[in-house]
């Protein structure tokens, strides 16, 4: 991901403008979470935000991380999976059914829960 | 994006560990903020940070946004390519080439250098 | 704000480490988010965390503002009653009253019921 | 920290508008998250940013900041001050002197160099 139109598209956006220069991966860092806080905005007194404003802000930070995964040169597809079979590890599935506690405490949890 | 594999893989993770009670677009939302803040952190004294350490925690934000698109029932191709149309249109070439000023901006900066 | 022990024995920190350098405003304001994530952390799944890691994480974020408005030169009461003043213009009691609606929209959310 | 009168004047702002209900701790954190990010755009290109558009940005976050800790009651001297005990523990002057490894790594950095 993303498909080859949508990456070929967004490069042409950014060389039109001549904004590569602006490109850097820290610049890029700094982008998505800009952008991340803003679609948290959306939900900031608990509302129910207009799905359209969410799909808007949404695209922002995806469209970020694309722009940076192609300065890496890494594909975002890749990169993810390999990070969910890390992540399995850490969450086995009997320990971590049903609860949100951070892997680093969830051995403790179940030792303490025997 | 991302691929059929992807999206089914984390599906399949999320249900294995009954975690879709806790995926409420409000939580997804703060995840990616979460996790965003992560990547910059890597940023955060203006040093390179190691390669896979940026991988890892970009992979972070893609997932929890792509577990946010399937909350919403969009495809983030879609959504990106839409959002690149307006951008497009509040930057255009000629007055936003080289140069990074908010489109609020960009008609007066514009206008002050004639 | 703070008080003068505390803004002293945090100049005397950074000193004494020779960090100086490395506290740009930049960095500063990359910290201020990164630490403001962590708090969002404790607050991630909706659950209610214990009150001495709120406590950490909340003086994280105060102590990097702390640092970046001794950087540019003003005092945290100043700059917060200076914006408070302007925020009250923004949200006049009749209008915001008991609703959380931005600025921007509540003019017009007011003449609408009207 | 704040003054009296700053504390004063923020709450009688909230108490006028009915603002309390809204002002969980949840939802304190995640304004602090959006204000941070918002005082981070200013410097997300690398620019320079109005020293008055800083100080208004960093105003917002402290403001929520005070909130918190208001909900909280706790003081933000206090807080500052009992954390710095602890990070004055973790970035002993002589490991840390003149460079930004994170304490989970500096007493290995510290052995390698040996």
């Amino acid at each position: 991901m993303p498909t080859p139109a949508t990456l070929q598209a967004l490069r042409a956006f950014v060389e039109a403008r001549n904004w590569d220069q602006f490109h850097t991966p820290e610049n890029l860092a700094k982008s998505i979470s800009i952008e991340a806080a803003e679609l948290l905005e959306l939900y900031q007194w608990g509302s129910t935000p207009d799905q359209d404003r969410v799909e808007e802000e949404l695209a922002d930070v995806v469209t970020y991380c694309i722009h940076l995964a192609n300065k890496l040169g890494v594909d975002l597809d890749d990169i993810v999976m390999r990070k969910l079979e890390s992540t399995e590890q850490k969450y086995p599935v009997e320990l971590a059914r049903g609860r949100m506690t951070k892997y680093t405490e969830l051995q403790q949890h179940s030792e303490e829960e025997e």
